[in-house]
């Protein structure tokens, strides 16, 4: 846990930030930012942004005295920093301004390590926390309390590894991974295999999961070990909160993830695809490179390179619309056809009625 | 853990139970209850509940001696309580019967406990719990092993938090909470800002969480706290389990959810709105007022206040039902448009094949 | 934690392995057989098989020196275990070639155990695991890392449960019962009832949860306890990742259910059923012996015995097919039907438009 951390409260000066994030300002630049906020909720030393004009109202009623915003837009009176993407000057901005405190340095004894551990000395392991035997931590890395790494696991440097979280045998982590609370990394494959009584034999799951560096892994989300070889998320694989990822599944590097989607075992995700929330992705299929996949649809077949898809099942975006829009007047082109075969006296019903008792 | 919980035992006598619950008695009321049961499991110091006469065959074979049961429902002989609402008063008498043994008070010697901790002498901190710098536990509040509270967190009276729940650095919950085990409350929202080359770069997630009174949170369910300001659990407010709250969300109050489903970010829920299991909502979006969104329906849209929709994507109540029932007769329609452009003229193949090779 | 497993890398050797197989060998009889591994990570001691002919290519470039595989493959020279069903001995041989290392027996110091428990002294307990009182914990069960069990819960033999595992009192586990890390046992199931003013009032929940024997429980899966009697998973049964079974449920023995499904309460489902993934079963449902749930289907209706049902709302596999094809072509029917009705005179417009301003 966060004991001890360092208190750092004494912020940095506007013409420090600027520097720091190459852009210009204006104003006073002897200000000293200690924090971010929201325009509603900022305090006069914290730093905020604006992303457009259409933020100006609730600027002007803010307490912020120093803004990041995009050129042409007017600060009312207020020092600036001037940014062709304010969002991003903000996101970069935290680190300087409002760096996050980290827990001490060093492991606790309350921590439970087993033997022929290597952890870097500038790690943190927290009272609590669990290592098996020849766990491998690095420089600067962070391990919160109740977090279980189980033997032979490699996790890099400058992770983040939250409460809760359960790293199996034999995984391995690459730098800069963060781990939200309660995610399991190498959880056994779900795989069975019938004997001739029809009785279902476990299939071994002996396997691991890989994951490369600046890969973040969303609260309670599951990434199954690979039956044999590995389960890999590639560099900057984003993953939100809740999702499956199934045994000997591939994720190419910069892959995004939103919540509760699932992938079956063995397929491959190309690099910069986008999987929106509570999709659902079939086994063994080649998903393309910076495809997308719309909420809630579910992929039974390959998706080309840069494709955009919806629906269940599947269909190429501007039919997706198409059906969308044809499919909630279907009632009418119910009436409208029985109209027609009325006309041509492929029926002699009466002309009322509601949809139902159709033929 | 409840390792030296407290054996109530003694039960509580039927006249008793029907003065605390404002119901007349019927029978002998020295009758001392000391459980709760179904119909099939009861003892005879079981409590039991029949909710209409379509339940008297499983209570003529009950053991139960006291029965609560509606006016006009024959008890068969048993000792009767007599309520216009048996399910509710079943509920209400649980905690005179047979109320929840609690956990011994005070703090175990095997928690962690950060510095600067404010801990009710009353609050029961179990084996195995940690607790960061500076958080508030209140009056009677239960913490179940392995549970996992960042500093500054700041939790009312009453409450019970379950083994493996995570709360983040700053969260807040107000009294009579109830987390199940595993949920997360205050894991980083999602959400990147790409740089020119298209590299994403993290939004900072440096909001929290707020859960009013009574909130109920279920079982592996993940709230993400902010990226700035708060993520909002009005009072009241039931999340069964599996649940994504995306940041930002405002959650009104006497909101109930079920099980699977999950909201983006920034969507407001009013008050009293219902949401089925597996439903999926969209970012930024109001969900109206005592509005009530069906099972597996997926929203991207506003719904109004009272509104009842269904389906994916969304449509009101009763157009859903018609749709539904014209889809499963969609290879029918296929056929019958067929037949009309063949006496038409309209295509000139046979009248033959199953919905296939369609043009 | 694994921190002092038994080392055992003296393998088996191949005539030994086949004995035990009960399958006949060609080649080196005195081959030791120390790992198992995919075709492609096979180093010369690993065990490997082929499922068919389709794979030879793999083969003939393996390090592997053994090879499971059916009659009429040719093994390139290796020796080899001739099976009728590759997969299922390959599966069987791992506990013979590579026993899962176990942790050593006995409870370890720094695991906290409530009064009155009866821990098989056969079993492990690891550093950090909670157990409550009166638990019971049979022989060669194996607990994990910060798993916590409240009181009175008894666990069977040979059980392994994960670190981060919940399981909640008065649950009961069979033998040979295998939890995944985070799986939760036993939190309340979801039910309120309303009072005159619309107030909700939380339903007791204070059934158990019954596992049977060989149950498998995936990461983040939730069982509810019942809220009288028990939720019950029959022997067998087989859970994946992130799924919910809802209180009072009860699910047959050897039932299959995929990643994210879920099943509202009170719901029985036949023995031998398949569950794909992210299917939604409705509450009070029966579904029937050896049935079979499409992917992402959503289930409102009983489902009858070796029934194949698809889609939501669900319909029967065949019809299923025909409507999933139709409804993609949805936006050519429209404009036929328009077409017919343009010859009819039944309406006046252009034959232009894309499928927008229908009436």
């Amino acid at each position: 846990m966060n004991d001890r951390e360092d208190q750092t409260g004494s912020g940095v000066r506007l013409e420090a930030l600027a520097t720091k994030l190459g852009r210009s300002f204006a104003g006073d630049g002897t200000l000293r930012l200690r924090g971010i906020a929201s325009l509603d909720d900022a305090g006069p030393d914290d730093l905020v942004f604006v992303r457009d004009a259409s933020h100006l109202p609730a600027l002007a009623n803010s307490r912020a005295r120093v803004v990041i915003l995009p050129d042409g837009v007017d600060a009312g009176g207020r020092a600036t920093i001037h940014s062709p993407n304010p969002a991003l000057d903000f996101a970069r901005a935290v680190g300087f301004v409002a760096p996050s405190p980290r827990p001490q340095v060093g492991i606790d004894a309350r921590a439970i390590v087993g033997p022929d551990c290597a952890i870097d000395p500038t790690a943190s392991i927290a009272a609590g926390v669990s290592l098996g035997a020849r766990t491998r931590v690095g420089a600067g890395t962070v391990v919160h309390s109740n977090a279980t790494l189980y033997r032979d696991v490699t996790v890099g440097e400058q992770c983040t590894i939250h409460a809760g979280v359960v790293i199996r045998e034999d995984c391995e982590l690459g730098d800069r991974v963060l781990l939200q609370p309660g995610a399991v990394i190498g959880g056994d494959g779900f795989g069975y295999v019938p004997d001739e009584t029809g009785m279902l034999h476990k299939v071994p799951q002996r396997g691991r999961v890989i994951l490369g560096d600046d890969v973040e892994v969303g609260a309670n989300t599951t990434v199954d070990r690979a039956s044999l070889s590995a389960t890999v998320l590639a560099d900057r694989v984003k993953l939100d909160n809740l999702i499956q990822i199934g045994h000997n599944s591939e994720i190419g590097e910069d892959v995004v993830v939103a919540a509760q989607s699932g992938f079956s075992g063995s397929t491959k995700v190309g690099r910069g695809a986008i999987v929106m929330g509570q999709v659902g992705v079939a086994g063994h299929l080649e998903i393309g490179t910076r495809s997308f996949l719309g909420a809630r649809s579910g992929i039974t077949k390959d998706v080309p390179d840069h494709a955009i898809v919806y629906g269940s099942p599947q269909m190429e975006e501007r039919r997706w619309h198409r059906v969308a829009a044809a499919l909630k007047r279907l009632p009418e082109m119910v009436k409208r056809l029985r109209a027609v075969e009325r006309q041509l006296g492929l029926r002699d019903d009466k002309p009322a009625g509601g949809g139902r008792g159709e033929r």
